[in-house]
Formats: structure tokens, sequence, C-alpha cells
């Protein structure tokens, strides 16, 4: 694309009061714009990375079985006052419709996918399956301040499981938490990111987080190096030791929740009476687990884990593009080279303003593309152009015949 | 897909209160689920139409060089205030957030999308440019009994394009419209969609919608066979002519709007005054345009516009499977006919449960699939298969070496 056709440029004003490093980026860079607190527009930028990060998690739910649905965002009052969280959830925002009936704008779908399956499920041979949405949430937060880490209205990635017995539920638990480590390991958060016991709540021991290392993150969990994982400070106590090994050097760290999972056993189908035959034909509860993962809240995370001072270092994986070309008044070969990489597949803002090359250099650094590639009267004399990884500190000099092969 | 693994299956039973044709068709195939009045999920089937529908509209959409953004659902009052829609739109969603700010459910974007360009549009340099986005839309509708042709929550296409004058608007107008009558042969709705003439508001002589004719259609409009266009009835007078070539024998239909245009001129951008720098220095009003699709619209108006007494007739390009295979019995040898078609990138559903053959067939016929393939002893005795195209009455026998050459 060419940057002169993108109708958004970077900002140098900021609204006031946007106080989170995510936001504030994302903002200055072009990516979001501020709607109301919490809730934000996502700029073409902004859809480009929303849009591989939702390819690169549709295609780790579809790996383990799970089929697409996408229910609304309204579902009816008796559905949330059948799990008693019509009253019991303060951030369920509520409405009233024209038929006199009230709704509520759901921040979870248990109220929905419980009753959809039960109009599927009669045996134990329609068991197990399970089903994912990446859908729009809604939640009534008081404080709304973390940018993309904690919004009124967010995408989310919500996939719900349906077993006849606890033995298969653990089962698929444990792949889909593998899936969960390919997703962050693909968009770029593999190393930062630690499976993390937390409150199982009422119905099991433990649940599990995801939590990426952040300096602004707003949770506190105690890693343990030997086993890779953490505990939330949620569940430590004075004797906290590491759930897996035993070790008691645990290290405290701020991180940021970008998933979690959930053995919800019979929790949800109890009050929806979502119940199966076995095959001695006895009537069972069937056994539920959920799984979820904000895309929003990705894109967030990554912000605030993947930067320096300058702007965004996006990963590879889900950067808007993976090279900035930059011209400085070489248009004619700039335009060349845009066209032969756009030809190889290869995605290219191409900076094509009539700009002082401050300006451009500090837009590439802001908006943190991969690769900056720049084309000026120097390069041309030596038949080459600037190569600079986004996140090395040196530019290097390559022939324009051998380019390809450095970005493809 | 094995057919064995989808979730869902066809249904028996119906809402009660669901009377509308494609509503009604929808549920029984498995395609959508109903949650409330005009609020549905949308099933595998529904979600794999959907994202057909959806692929096709953003492909033409960037043709026309519309910039993909996504929008919040909410709204400040204040935005809606501003065009004094908040009192005057009936059919607004309002809802009360903790921050004890009032927001709108946004049916449509005017007053998110203005204030944004707002924020990028300084002098005529800027101009012109378009931003569309493919997002879930709310509305208080009364009554919600056209299944997905009026629904309270739905997703739609909104296109809006900013101008530096009306000439240059009426010339990307034109652009536009072009596009959706590609949009609307792609998904099969060509023969029976007419850009039709409707009442403009008070700031156009017409706006322009797109009608599809079907038997429980809505509307009424008088189609000019000799121009290939039609007239809404909210327009027609007692001299009603066509308004292109005079032609005063126009014949009358019902039809479903799929799609409508509008010049929007000023009006938008008056009252958040979102002006621009001529070249001479001058401050103008910015000129708009805006351009609707409903995609769920769409999906049940093929409903309405493609079926036969025993279901639905899919387009094959909004197809949730290209093949539907059968298999008698003969597993081993259907399985085998299965892998190799998804192995050219054939998109096959394989019915591969234990029926009875006259099931299988019916829901085949229901779901619609544009290419039924039958495994059987029969047809195996000749070393060949049965295929029959869903919209042709006679199935044929074609050898199973030969098969690709059908459905490719």
């Amino acid at each position: 694309m060419k940057q002169s056709h993108l109708f958004t440029r970077t900002l140098k004003e900021l609204p006031k009061d946007e106080t989170s490093y995510n936001a504030q980026t994302l903002l200055r860079a072009g990516f979001i714009d501020k709607v109301a607190a919490g809730v934000y527009s996502f700029l073409p930028l902004g859809c480009l990375v929303m849009d591989k990060i939702r390819q690169i998690i549709k295609e780790e739910m579809l790996s383990v079985g799970g089929q697409e649905v996408s229910m609304p965002a309204f579902a009816p009052k008796e559905n949330w006052e059948a799990t008693g969280r019509w009253d019991d959830l303060d951030v369920l925002f509520k409405i009233s419709a024209s038929d006199k009936k009230e709704y509520a704008l759901n921040p979870t779908h248990e109220e929905v996918v419980t009753p959809l399956a039960k109009k599927f499920i009669y045996s134990y041979r329609e068991l197990p399956f399970s089903v994912f949405q990446i859908q729009t949430k809604f939640r009534n937060e008081k404080r709304a301040k973390a940018g993309l880490l904690r919004g009124r209205e967010f995408l989310m990635k919500d996939l719900y499981s349906f077993h006849a017995d606890q033995a298969d539920l653990d089962k698929y638990y444990e792949e889909v938490s593998a899936a969960y480590e390919r997703i962050f390991n693909r968009v770029g958060l593999g190393d930062k990111t630690y499976l993390t016991f937390a409150s199982g709540g009422t119905f099991a021991k433990y649940s599990h987080e995801f939590q990426t290392v952040t300096e602004f993150g707003e949770d506190l969990i105690y890693i343990c190096d030997k086993c890779r994982l953490a505990v939330n400070k949620e569940i430590i106590d004075d004797q906290s030791t590491c759930p897996k090994c035993g070790n008691k050097d645990l290290r405290e760290d701020k991180a940021v929740e970008v998933g979690n999972i959930f053995k919800l056993g019979t929790k949800y189908s109890a009050p929806f009476d979502l119940r199966y035959s076995t095959q001695a034909g006895k009537k069972e509860l069937v056994v539920m687990g959920c799984y979820g993962i904000g895309l929003s809240r990705i894109m967030g995370t990554v912000v605030e884990a993947c930067h320096d001072d300058k702007g965004i270092v996006w990963p590879e994986s889900i950067a808007p593009f993976k090279v900035h070309l930059i011209s400085l008044k070489e248009d004619e070969v700039a335009e060349k080279i845009y066209n032969e990489l756009i030809a190889k597949g290869i995605e290219v803002l191409y900076d094509d303003r009539d700009l002082a090359a401050g300006e451009k250099f500090a837009d590439a650094d802001l908006i943190g593309c991969p690769y900056r590639i720049l084309v000026s009267k120097k390069t041309l004399a030596l038949e080459s152009l600037e190569l600079k990884k986004r996140s090395a500190e040196e530019a290097q000099i390559v022939k324009i015949k051998d380019i390809l092969s450095y970005v493809q």
C-alpha cells in the first residue's frame, strides 16, 4: 500500500485521558482511534494486524477440532437468570428492547452456547465436540483505563467443549493448552508467556491462565524457571511452591493475562439441564470446558511487550506489513522495487509522501514493520538499498538485485 | 468435513414464533439458531456461507479503494445528539454504562466515521478517500419477524466516502454502484436484482437501492424491463415512468432491499464541522457518500430467492460446501473419493452417517450444496458414481475416474 493513500497518519497529540502505553502508542501510530473510554475503532493498520491474529487463532482452533459459530451479542434475560449471573455479574450490560423484554450484552457466552448445545445433544454418540467463535464482547467496566487490555467492547475468541466425562475433558484441555502455546509462539509472545496456575473457582482446584511478562502488567505472577510455568499471586500463600516440581525459588514479575482455560465441569450444564444418554441409557450431565483469548488484548500486549523508545517492534507474523519501503526523492526506482516486492507476495507499505527523511524514519520506527528499505541518491550510487531490521541497531547496504533474498 | 463430526443436524421442529421462510429454512437445515426475536447464532454451515459472502464483499470494496476499518458498536450520546438522531431515530438502542454516561448501540456509523475523518482531513490533498467495515449493527425493531431480513442484531458492510465536491462524489457513487452490481452477480442474485430509484430524503432527489425480486419480499417495486432498473413504490406517483427512458409500462413485483447507496452531501459533515482547505485556502465542508449491504440479509435473501420445495439451492459461490458426498454403506470407497476431492481443493461435506438413504437425500436437498455425489453398491457395479446438480432434475452416472472433471 502506498502511504499517501492511507487516510490515517501518525499523530502528535493524544487524547488527554489515555494513560495506557499500548493505546497511546497505537493511537499515535494510527492503528486505532478512541471513541470513548474502553471503546476503540480499528483503523486500516490495526485491521491488518487483527486479521493476522484472527487467522492464527482460527487455524489453531480448527486444529483441535473446533467448529466455528458466531453467537449474538444479545441474550435474553432468562438465560442469564438461569445461571444466577443476571444479578451476580457486575460487568453485565443490560438493555431493554421495544418488545418490552430485557437483554444482556454478552461478556461471555456460556448462557448462549449451553442452550444451543442442548438442541443437538441426545446421547453419548454426539460427544465430544467443541465450538469456537471470534466475536465482540461487552463488559461494563468501572475503570477502562488500560487501553486494549480492558475494554468495554473487545474482540475475543471463545471456545467451548462438551464431554461425556471428566477424563475426556481433561484430555481435551491438554490439547487446547498446547494449541494456546502454539498461538502465543506464533504471535511472537512465546518467550514471555507462561502457563500460570490460577484460582479454579468453585468447581476445580486450579484454572490456568497464560500470562505475558510486561513492565506495565496489572497482574503479579511467580515464575518457576525450572518448569517454565507460573503461579498467579491470587493463589499464592506463604509456603508457595511450584505446583509441578515443588521448587520454592519462584521469581516475581508483572504480567498481562492473554488467555485463560477453565474446566467448567457441570457448572453450566446443570442450570440448563444439559444431559446426554449413556450407553446404558442413563441421563448424565454434560461436562464442559471453556477457553478464551482476547484478540484486541493480544494486540495491546504485543505493543507493551515488543517496543523500544521509538515505537512498536511487530513480530513478523502479525505486522501490518512486512516491509516499510522509504523513498527519499527517488520515486521512480522505489516504485519499481515496490511493484517487484508486491509481485512476489511481500506486503509493503511504501512511503511515497513528500516529507523530510527524519519524519519518514520516525514514522517507520513508530509503526514498526519488521524491515525498513531505504532508496536514496546515496544508496543508488552503489546500485544498492539500505536495509534495516526494526529489531536491529544497524542498517546494512544490500545490492538491489539481492534485496528479495533478504526479505522473502 | 465429515457430517458425523458436525455438531448440528437438520431439525424437524421449529420455534413456534418463526414465521419467515428464510429463517424457518435456515433453522431446519442447521445454518442458524434462534436466540431471541431478530437475534440469531450462525452455526458452522452458516459461518461458511457468511465467510464467502464476506470475502466477495471485501474484495469488491478493496477494488474501489476502500480502506478497511472496524468501528465499535458503542458511540457516546454526544455523537448522536450532534446530528439530532439521539431523539429522532426510533430504532436506536440506548444504554447506560457504569461511568454514568449514555451510549448508543450503533445501527449505522455516520456518527462515528465523521468525527474519525475529522482527525485526518486538513486539506484537499487528503481527499477523496473511503473506508469500509464489516461489523455488527443493532436496531431496536418493534417487529422482528422477517428472519435474517430484519434483525435486532445483524452483520453489515458499510462504506463511507469523503470528497471535495459533488462532482467527485457523483463519480465515485457510480464506481460503487458498479461494484455493488458485481457483488450481487457474484453471490448469485444478479438476475433477480435491480438498481432501484428510491427517496433521496432531504438532500438529494433520489437515493438508490438494490432490490431482489422474491415472492415474500416486503417492498413493492416497479420494473422497467427496457432499462433493467426499477422504482420503489415509495416514490411512485400516478404518472410513474422509468426515470431513465420515460417508459410508462412498468411491471410491479415484490422485492427485498439488499443494498442501498446514498449521496449524503454535507448532511453529516455539517453538524461535525468536517471541513477541508481548498487550494485557495478556503474552508469548505466535506461531501460524503454512504453505501450499505447487509451480509446476513444477503444470506436470507438468497434462501428466499434460490430454493425449491425440498430446500435451499445455494449458488456455487457462497455454498457452504461445493459437494455433498453421500455413502450408502460404501464407506471405504467414499472415504477415498472424499480424500481425493479434498486434496484437489474441493470443499466436500461427506455424509458418513449410519442413516437410511431417504434421510441422507432429504438432508442433502435441504442443505442445498450445488453437487450431490452418491456412492452405492449399484453405482460401484458400474465403476461409477451418481452425480446430481442440486439445480437439475435428473442425476447422471459418471465414471469414478472422471468425477473430478465434473466438479472442478
